[in-house]
């Protein structure tokens, strides 16, 4: 951790060294005491410079070290995490009514999401410690990526999930050779459990919104829209992106205002938080008080649904400090924005990362997006992993008869 | 298409010039009259020097253009395919017993398989042709890898699925756009009335077997291989991959051949061809008379399961001119390869992807493949594409009552 310079907790401010601590702020409680991560940004400058950064470094998340909290670099993983494809979409923009449109496709990481970014940081930094196993409580991206990372390390791990989680989700842990704990109870419950078994064996806990360093691993994904928005000599006026915790949209704006810092960028782009209407705190708090209500969650887009998120004041910051809006998206848009987003731009996403696009248009209705501005979408998950909700939003096959006849009747001219 | 002389009939031998012929020879049948692309190996060479060729060109297929038939290269998809991650798999090499194990893990396209490569090339023909519209008979990769990039062309699509096609799998193909048909028939009735309609309407026809041009997309992974394993210093003494209809080991095969011809390798690998034990045409032919008998396929592998090869040829050449084996392995020992291979390399392979791993585990034991072997695996297709089989393959979560002591008495050390 060559650049790191101590842990703040962004609730009392204290500044700790990160030998001193695990994963919160000892005087404030996991509840409120979440840390950041402090970097000497001078030394990263001399080794982040843009006009010669670009040229080497590998094609993943990895190339930005200088900005990473590793100590054992020779730790990282064999899987090509981050570096995901930035396509610019214009017949997207022009459905969406912008004046461009960029789609960033995170569905292509390792186990398909977002999440894997993060997984990657947890998992090398549970090696550097010497940890016997990691642990989630999760059956969606975060468990799914941990699953996947653990095995690329050969750590073991343990993940809880309540019993009521999908069969589907839970294989996917299991193929990956996790030890999955069927907690008999619910979601909370697995969550409790899941922090006392950290406790009590020294399981690493991988769990963001406790764990400062992982939002380090997420916030790669504004790191490298910076960097390849130069390659393409652009840059959006808007970033979008879809908030269940909190973790990721404050990971995203740590990322934009650490460019500024070194010098990549003049401007910051605002945040657009987009959230499923069933299940709004982050709307709410933004528009009638910045104090969190918990809610319950209604959605199908399960990625997001958090009603009670655990990274409240980093996502409400992202919004404010960028200028930017929340907005929320009832879930028969998001299925719509299902099939826009793939018939548009051929990216296929999971209900919430297809959020963003939904979350576009209900701000351009809003008038908080003008026609004229360049957006970027972050698409968080790969459709692949949630084929009911794709089989909800695709419409139906046309039956034929196996006969010539039969399809020049009803195929489209 | 700068690089390409002519197309061979593989059966005649006679050479057709690419403006005269549409698909296949017509002197002898869409059956017997597959055609092979021909290039000025010498021009080809001339831009694709070894020693000068690395540095450049775009992290995807298209960066091996001089070999590809492309005439306008200005209508390329927008969608990043190939260029997929080569992995360096030390434990799974342990558990296979041979000295290095590679997964060149395919998964990572766009659509999520292999096939991207081949829809990449035949979308792109069809818009060089000025087609109003692109077709195919498939439930499979095939399909969603054509639905996938007909959207990113914007060009519409229609295919052909069997009424008995799995909802999911339909909902992918719906989601990107295309116009479906549910055939209230078998899948040879398909694939009759897609052939029947793509003659009666123009659609322009994206079936491997009787379009020469696909075939050169799936052989870029032959070429990536080469440049990769020249990037590590290393090379495999086997490339070892599933094989259904023919047409993806006959790519593989065609691709080394040419980067032998023109400079790359002195020596190709050794192809491996594995197939299920309940559909392996290949492997009889292979050891017993060399002429195809159609079977019937049962096995879960449905990537694979085809008791017709409509490549035959091809698909046998690769094996026999490279030296190489065809083996077969049972659907349980499939199942185990996918957790294997999730636990030792992380990489969630779909059934077929996983098969090549089975395959090595077989011709090990056959004592094709020695101990002191250097073997790539390719992963053709993304384990998410078929969940049923991972639930199969994963075995059952531990179920805890929510408290501790429930936790402490099942927990692994």
């Amino acid at each position: 951790m060559r650049h790191v310079l101590a842990l703040q907790c962004i609730h009392c401010g204290k500044q700790h060294d990160p030998g001193d601590v695990d994963y919160y702020c000892p005087l404030c409680g996991y509840h409120e005491g979440i840390l950041d991560v402090l970097y000497d940004y001078e030394a990263v400058k001399a080794e982040m410079d843009p006009v010669t950064f670009s040229a080497g470094g590998p094609r993943s998340m990895w190339r930005y070290l200088p900005l990473l909290p590793v100590a054992e670099p020779e730790r990282i993983s064999h899987l090509q995490v981050g570096w995901t494809p930035l396509y610019r979409a214009s017949r997207l923009a022009e459905t969406l009514d912008v004046a461009d449109c960029w789609v960033k496709d995170e569905g292509r990481n390792p186990t398909a999401s977002f999440k894997d970014r993060a997984s990657a940081v947890g998992v090398l930094k549970a090696m550097e410690r010497g940890a016997s196993r990691i642990t989630c409580a999760s059956t969606g991206n975060a468990a799914s990526s941990l699953a996947g990372f653990a095995a690329a390390a050969g750590l073991p791990a343990s993940i809880f999930v309540p019993k009521r989680a999908p069969e589907a989700k839970v294989a996917q842990l299991l193929v990956f050779g996790a030890q999955v704990f069927s907690v008999q109870g619910t979601y909370d419950q697995a969550w409790e459990l899941c922090m006392a078994a950290s406790s009590h064996f020294g399981w690493y806990n991988r769990n963001c919104a406790i764990n400062a360093y992982l939002i380090e691993g997420k916030k790669t994904v504004a790191l490298e829209l910076v960097e390849q928005f130069r390659e393409r000599g652009a840059f959006p006026d808007w970033v979008v992106v879809s908030v269940g915790d909190g973790c990721t949209i404050g990971g995203v704006w740590k990322g934009f205002k650490e460019m500024q810092r070194i010098g990549w960028i003049e401007k910051t782009p605002k945040i657009l938080g987009v959230q499923a209407a069933g299940c709004q705190p982050f709307v709410t708090a933004w528009r009638e008080g910045k104090r969190l209500t918990p809610c319950e969650a209604d959605t199908l887009a399960d990625s997001i649904a958090v009603g009670h998120p655990r990274n409240f004041v980093k996502g409400l910051r992202a919004v404010t400090e960028s200028g930017g809006a929340y907005v929320a998206v009832p879930d028969q848009a998001i299925l719509e924005a299902m099939t826009t987003l793939a018939r548009k731009a051929a990216v296929f996403g999971e209900p919430a990362g297809a959020t963003g696009v939904a979350g576009v248009q209900e701000a351009r209705r809003q008038g908080i997006i003008g026609p004229d501005d360049v957006v970027a979408v972050i698409v968080t998950g790969n459709g692949l992993k949630d084929i009911a909700s794709a089989i909800r939003a695709a419409g139906l096959p046309v039956p034929v008869d196996p006969a010539l006849d039969a399809v020049r009747r009803v195929a489209s001219p």
